[in-house]
C-alpha cells in the first residue's frame, strides 16, 4: 500500500455488545475497538448505556489515546455499550464529527455508530432541514438518526424505526445503534460494509465491523449480518429483521478483502489471510515471471507474497524492516532528506535483494509517487531486477461508499497505460490482477462492489460539490 | 465570597463582534472571553465567521488552556465571531455541552452562545421532541437554537425569527448568535442578565455580557442592551428591534452587582465598584459597631469593606493575602491540614488584626462552612473581636435564571437565625444588608431580581426534577 | 511593579522540613512551596528523604503544575524535605538547572536548594576544575554541594563540612540541604536573602525563605536565621553553630521588604505589609500633594498606597481591578493591541478616577514602559491629574545578590532626571522615596543593602561576562 | 520474543554525526535515534554541538514523544551532534539519568552517549568519591565521563583522555562523545556491544549502534569499528586509535543477531536477517519434526522461522496477526480477560493453523508465561500439534554487559528440563538451539559472548547488591 502522499483510508470501525448482566462493556468495547483501530485512527469514541444513562466519550486521536485509564473507568459500567473509530474531517470543526453520536428524543437517549457513507444524504439533509431540523455535524450519521427518531414517532419500536428509516437511505452503511434498552445493528442492503455478529461465553452479544474485534473481546463468531438484515439484542434475547434482505445483489466492497480487513479476519466465511493469499496465486498464475525472490510491501503486501511465491515456486523473503514506532506525533522526513533516500518506516533488508530478481507484491498504486520511491530504495539496496505485481485491478473511479479512493484526477492509473506506469515508478515489468480473479478471491460465487476498479456503481451516485455546502463562502451583499 | 464547599457560580459569559473589515477577530474574542473569564471557568469556545464559513474550537479549561496560540490561530480571520465561557455540567459527557453551539440548517450555519437559564426549557424540549428532533445536548442553548430555525422557516429574517421565537422562550437569556452575514444580540425581557453593546475605534461592533470585555478589545462602552431588546449588526450597520421591550418590570439579578460582576465593569449605568461600596455603606448605616479595623474578604469584598470604612470613620486595611497561583489542578490540604490551620488561598496579615476589634466584610454566607474557617484563621492571628458584615441579604432560596444557589436546604440561613449563625461561624456579631437597600445599590430606582432572598419569583418556575429526565435510570423490564 | 517588558524577579525561594516521624512530608513541603510561588515561577522541586533514600522530582512548571496528585504521591512519606522555586535560565537547557540538586558522594546523598548569588562563583568554578570535577549545571548550587563534600573529606560532620564551605562562598546564600539524616540550613554572614525558622504544633522544624510558608503548614515563626548562622535540625533536636555570625554588617536586601516578600510575611520580626504602609507614609512626608483619592498598582502598591493615604488624608480607593487568570500560557495582546489600550491584566475602575486628581503608588520604575502604558490608561479612564509617587529610589545598579536587577543600561533613572521620567511616563508630577526613609522602613536601626539604590556594593563583584564561559562559540581552527 | 511479564530489553541506543558544514545535525539524529528506538523506548535525548555551544534536550519518552517540532527545531543548527536512546531507571528519580549527559569542565562542554555496564563501575565510583566527586546520577556514563575528564588534566587531547580512561574501565560500553570541536566514538576491548560508522553523501561521518541508523540518515556503513577502537572526526576528518584492539578475544553479545538488533542491519559483516535465518535452519536440522506449518512469533521469529521452513521443506506462513497500534499508554487486559484469551497485540490466523500440525519459532524463552498463553491461543484457533522451536540457546545467567536478562531465579530453563518446560507452557514438543550452532549464526568463526546461555563470563562480575548502596534504607540512630 503507499504511504504518506496517498493512503487509502477506510472510513470507519464499529463495535457494539449488549450483556445480560451489567458489566465493564466499556473495557470490551475498548478491547473491541483497539482490534479495529486499522479502520480508522483519527478519533474514537465509547458511549456506555447503563440502563437507559448514558455515559460517552469521544475524542481526537487513537483508542489508546482518547481514553487513559481513568476515562475509560469514568464510564462505569453497563449493559450495553457502542464505539466507534474513524478518519476525522480534517479542519478547526473536526471534534464535532467524532462518533458515536449521542442525541436525545422524545423516548429517551440514542447512540449510534456508522461505517460507510450515504449516496443520498444530501437529498435527506435538505428534507430535514425544510421541516426546521438543525444539524450539529456533518456527518451521514445525523441524517441517519434522525430519520430513525421520526419514523420511531410512527413506529411501535426502535428496531421498526429502524427498518423503515432503511426505505429511506441509499449507499453504504453498518450501523451499531443503543437505544435505551436495546442493541441494534443493522447493515445496508448491498451489503458495502462488513458487519458481524459474535456472542461471549457468557451469552452477551457482540456486534463488529470484523471478527478480529470478537476475538479481541473472547466471543466467537457466529455469522456476518446479512445485506440488508437488522439484528436486535436485548434482555430479551436476539431476533432478526431480514425484510431488506435479497432485495438486490450483494456488493461488498472487495477492496475489504485486499487491503481494508485484517488478515486474522473472517468476511462472509473467508479468511481475509487466505483471499490475499488466494490474490498472490492469481497473479503468479496471470503475470508470471523468471525471479530470484518474491517480497511484500508490509504489511499488508505480505499475504499476496506469500501466494505469489507458492504457485510460482520462487522463494518467499522478509524484504523490508517495518520501523514499528511511526505514530501520529512522528515528524517526517523533509523532501531533501527523502531524495537522499531517507525513508523512515521502510527500509529494505540488502542481504534479501542485493544481487536478485526480485517479485514485489503491493496491493494497490494511487499515484506512484510512494510506490517509485519504494522501488527507488530497492535498487538503492542492489536489487537486479524489479517485477512488481498488483493484488487488485488498477483504481479508475472515485468511491462513494465509505472510502477515500478519490477523484479519479489523482489516480496514476486514469492518465497512463500498465507500461507507461511501469516506467514511471521504474520497475521491469508490472502486472496487476484482473477483475475476474478479484471477484474470485473468496474461491466461490459472490457479489462484490468493484466500483472503484471500474466495474460500475451499484446505485446512482451524489451530485458532485453538494456535499460541501457549508464550506464555500457566501457572497457579500453589496454596502 | 465562601470558597471551596461552596462557591457560587455564574453560569456563563457571552461575547460577540463584527466588523466591517476582516480581521483577526479570534484574538479579539479571546481577550474578550479573558476579561469575561470570571463568569465561567470549565470551558471555552470561539467561532468565527468568515463570510459564512464557520470555524470553531471549544473545550473544556480556562481560555488560556482551551486556546494556544496554535489553536486560536488556526481559528483565522473573519468578520464575525462569537465566544462562550461557561460552568461545564460534570460527569463524562460536560463537552458535549460546551459553546457557542455551532448548527447547520436550511439557511446555513448559526452559531449561539447563551448567559441565563429558561424556566420552561422542559416543556419546550418535549414539543421539539414529539415533532422528531433531536437533541445532542442537554442545553437551553439547544432549545432556544431549534425554535430559532424552526421560526426561521416561516420568518424573513434571521432577526425576525430571534423576535419570535422569543415569544416563546420564558426565564432569563441574553444571547450571542451568528448567522451567516449578521450578528446578533438579545435580551430577555426582564433582563436577567447583563448585556452591553460597545464599538471600537475601527467602527467594529462589540456585544459582552460587562463591559470589562469592551475594555480588553479597546472598545467604548455605548449602552446595555435593553431587556428584551434584539440588536443586530452586519455589513449594513446596528439596527434594534425593542418590540419585547416595556412588557414586564426589568429583574436584574442583583447578585451580579455584588458578587458576579467585575468592580471595573459598569451595569445599566452602574459601576460594580461604586455599588459594593455603596453596599459597605448601607451596612454601617444599618449594622454600626465600635472597632479598630475594618477589612474585607478578597476579592469580591474589598469594595464593600472599603465602603463601610468610609461610612465609619473606622480605618481600611487590607488584611489578607490572597495567594495568586491557586489554579484549576491545584491539589487541596487535606481536611487534618485544614484543621491545623492550613489554608493556601488566603492568610490573615497578622499586624493588621492582631489585638484588633475588626469589622469583617463578605458579600455572602452560603453554607457556613468557609466562613468559619476564615473567621477561626483571623482568631488564630490575634484578631480581639470579629464583626462580621455581609453584603447582601440572607439566601433563602434557589435561583432559576442561570446561578447554581441551589435548593434551599444548603443554605444556612434557611435554618439558622442570624443570632445562631454568628455563633456557628464564631463571630462577635453579624449583620446583613437588608433587602431594601440591597434595591438601592445603583443609587436609584431600579428593578432587581431578588428571588434568592426571598424577594419572590418573576416567573413560574420549572417543575422540580423535570430537568434531568434522561440522567435517571429506566426500569428494565422483567426478563 | 512594572510588567511584561521588564519584571525584577526574584531568583529563588527554599524550603526544607525535618520531622520526628515519618509523615508526608511531600505535601508540606509542596504547600511551603505553593505560598512562596511568588519568588520563583518557572520550575519547582521536592527532594523526599526517607531514612537516607532520596525520592525526588523537579520540573519546570509552577508547583501546581509540576507535582499533579500522582506525582506528589509517588514521592512517598519521609523524614526530612527540601524544595525549591526558581526563575530558570532560559534555553533548551534549562531543564538541567532546576533545583534542589540531588548527588550522591561518599558519605551517601545530600540534596541542596539554594536562594542567592555568589559573587566568586566562577574562581571557585575553576578551582574545581582544575582538579577533574565536572558540572551538571551552571547554578552557583552545584559549586557549593562541591565544596561542602570536599570539606566533608576533612570535616568531622555535615555542619561542620557546610562551615567549612562557607569560609569560601562570597556573596548571597539561605540554603537548606538534607543530609541522609540531618536537615541543615545556612544563611549567608551578610544575610541578604531571608530565611527563618518555624516549628509545628507536632514538633517537626521548618526552614523557609518567608514565613507565609510557615502559616502555610501550620508552623509557628520562631525566629529568623541569624546572618552567618548554620541551624542543624536532626533526630537528636535542634543545634546552631554562630560562628560566622557577627563578623560583618548585616545586609538584607531591601527590596524585599519593598517588593518581593509577600505582605503577611514577617522579616527581621518587621510585618512587610507595615514596612510598605511605612513606606507609603514616608513618600507623603517627602512628596505631598493635593489630590482626590490615592491608589496603588496591586499587588505589591496596595500597602503602600493605603499608607500614603492614611499619613496625607487623601481618601484611598481600589483603583484597578487585576484580572486573577493570567497565567504563563497566556496569549498577550500584540503591540498594536496595546496602542488601542488593551491591558489583559489590568483594568482601571473608572468610577474611581474619573475627574480626579489621582496619586498613583508603585514600587518601582525599571525601564518605564509599563509605567507609561499604566498611566496612559488612567488618563483615557478619566483621570484629571496623575501624581506618581514610587514606594523606593530609583534603580541605578545592577544586583549581584539573586535578583535580576540587569546592567544599569536597561535603568532609566541612570539616564534621565525624576523630571524627564515624570515626562516619559506622562504624570503631572512624580516623586521616589529617599534613600534614608528607605533605610528606616523597618521602624528602628538595621543593616540593608542597598546597593541596586546607590548605596554601594558591600563585596567585591564579578568580573563582567565571566559567567557565560560555556556559552559563547569558540573560533574554529581553520581546515 | 516473550512479551508482557518478561520483556528482554537492550538498554541503549547510541548515534552521533559530524559534518565540516553546519547543519541541521538535530533532525539527522532524530531520524538516527528513530530508527535504533527499538534499543531504548524510555528516554531519548539529542545533544547539538553549534562550535561549542551545546544545546540538549533529553527527557522520558519515545523519540517522537520527547521531540515534538518545536523542540526539536529548537536544538538548532550545529556541527555536531550526539543522540541516546535507553531504558529508564524506574522510580521518581529516573528522569535524571537521561542521557547523553552533558557536563561543563576545565576545557569545556563534553556530551557523552552510552550503550552497554561497566562491571567495575562501583570500584570506580568509590575512588571518584573518596577524592570528593559527587554524581547527579547513578549510570556509568557518569563515572566514564569523570575518568575522561580527569585524564584530560594529564593528556593533550580528549582522544587521548578517552584512551587512557579506557585502561580503566571494565565491561561493555559502545560510546559516543562530543568535546567542543571533535566527535569520537569507542568501544570497549572485547566489543559487546555493536557500534559502527557510516558516511552520507556530504562527507559527515556518523556512529551508531546498528547500520540501520545509517540507512535512516542516507548514509553508507563503511564498517563496524574494532573492539577497542577509537574513532576521532572533526574538521581535520577521521583518525581512528587501535592501539587497545587485540589484546583480548572479540565477544560481541550473540543475543545482538538473535533478538536485539533490526534485521535490516549488519553487524560484523553479517545481516542480521541472515543469521536469524541461519538460527532457523540449524533448529530444522537439529530438532526436526512432522508438521503442516512453519510459523513465527512476529516479529523477531519471522525470518528463523522462514530459515526452518526452507531447511525443512514444511511450508512457511503468516500465523498471527500482531496489533500495531500497541503503544505505551495502551491499557492491557485484566487477568480475567487474558483467561478468557483475550490478547489484544497478538491474535492467531485461524485459517493457516486449524488443523494443523504447527512448528512455532520463537527467539527465547524467559519466564514461559507468554509463550504459555501464546500457545494457548493457537490452541483456541485449532492447532492440532505444536512443536515449538528457540532460535536459541536455554537463557541460564544473568547478563551484566548491558540488558537486563537477570537473576537466575526468573528463568523457567533454570529449575526445569527441557520436557518439563514443554509440558509446562503445552507444546507437542520443543526444541532450542544449541550453544555451538549460536556461535556459528555468523557464518564464519567469531568470539562472541554466551554467557547467558552458560558459555562463561569474560570478565569479573560485579559483586552482588553494590549497586544498590543509596537506594537502602540507612539504620537511625536511637533517639
Amino acid at each position: 500500500m503507499e504511504q504518506e502522499e496517498r493512503h487509502l483510508h477506510e472510513e470507519c470501525g464499529v463495535f457494539g455488545v449488549c450483556s445480560s448482566k451489567k458489566q465493564d462493556v466499556a473495557s470490551l468495547t475498548y478491547y473491541g475497538l483497539f482490534a479495529l483501530q486499522h479502520r480508522g485512527q483519527e478519533s474514537a469514541g465509547i458511549v456506555v448505556n447503563d440502563e437507559g444513562v448514558f455515559s460517552s466519550c469521544c475524542d481526537v486521536g487513537l483508542v489508546s489515546e482518547v481514553f487513559p485509564p481513568q476515562r475509560l473507568h469514568a464510564l462505569g459500567q453497563g449493559n450495553i455499550a457502542v464505539g466507534h473509530v474513524r478518519y476525522a474531517t480534517t479542519g478547526s470543526d473536526h471534534k464535532r464529527n467524532v462518533q458515536p453520536i449521542v442525541i436525545n428524543h422524545f423516548k429517551g437517549r440514542m447512540a449510534l455508530a456508522h461505517n460507510g457513507n450515504l449516496t443520498n444524504s444530501m437529498p435527506l439533509r435538505h428534507q430535514l432541514e425544510e421541516r426546521g431540523s438543525i444539524f450539529h455535524t456533518t456527518t451521514d450519521s445525523e441524517v441517519i438518526a434522525y430519520l430513525i427518531v421520526q419514523e420511531r414517532l410512527r413506529q411501535p419500536s426502535i428496531e421498526a424505526a429502524v427498518s423503515a428509516a432503511m426505505d429511506r437511505l441509499e449507499g453504504a452503511y453498518s450501523l451499531v445503534i443503543s437505544s435505551p434498552a436495546k442493541l441494534i445493528a443493522a447493515r445496508d442492503p448491498m451489503g458495502f460494509r462488513p458487519l458481524c455478529l459474535g456472542q461471549r461465553e457468557d451469552g452477551g452479544i457482540v456486534f463488529a465491523s470484523e471478527s478480529c474485534a470478537l476475538d479481541a473481546v473472547g466471543a466467537k463468531l457466529v455469522r456476518d449480518l446479512l445485506p440488508g438484515e437488522i439484528v436486535v439484542a436485548d434482555a430479551q434475547g436476539v431476533r432478526t429483521d431480514t425484510s431488506h434482505c435479497g432485495r438486490t445483489a450483494p456488493h461488498l466492497c472487495v477492496f475489504e478483502l485486499i487491503y481494508f480487513a485484517r488478515p486474522d479476519s473472517v468476511i462472509q466465511g473467508c479468511s481475509v489471510s487466505r483471499a490475499r493469499e488466494r490474490a498472490g496465486a492469481f497473479l503468479a498464475q496471470e503475470h508470471p515471471v523468471e525471479a530470484d525472490v518474491v517480497i511484500g510491501v508490509p504489511d499488508s503486501g505480505l499475504d499476496a507474497a506469500l501466494g505469489y511465491a507458492r504457485a510460482s515456486g520462487i522463494p518467499y523473503a522478509i524484504g523490508f524492516t517495518k520501523n514499528r514506532y511511526v505514530g501520529r506525533t512522528f515528524i517526517a522526513p523533509t523532501q531533501a532528506m527523502r531524495e537522499e533516500g531517507v525513508d523512515l518506516k521502510l527500509n529494505p533488508v540488502r542481504e534479501v535483494v542485493e544481487g536478485k530478481r526480485v517479485v514485489l507484491i503491493d496491493d494497490s498504486i494511487v499515484r506512484g509517487t510512494t510506490c517509485r520511491r519504494t522501488i527507488a530504495m530497492l535498487r538503492r539496496a542492489g536489487a537486479k531486477e524489479i517485477h512488481m505485481r498488483v493484488s487488485a485491478p488498477p483504481f479508475v473511479a472515485p468511491c462513494y461508499y465509505g472510502t477515500d479512493i478519490d477523484s479519479g484526477d489523482n489516480l496514476i492509473a486514469n492518465h497512463h497505460t500498465v507500461e507507461e506506469i511501469a516506467e514511471i515508478i521504474g520497475v521491469d515489468s508490472l502486472g496487476y490482477l484482473s477483475l475476474e480473479h478479484t471477484r474470485a478471491l473468496v474461491g466461490r460465487e459472490m457479489g462484490f462492489c468493484t466500483a472503484c476498479f471500474g466495474g460500475g456503481y451499484p446505485t446512482s451516485i451524489p451530485q458532485s460539490g453538494e456535499k460541501d455546502r457549508f464550506e464555500y463562502k457566501i457572497p457579500r451583499k453589496p454596502q
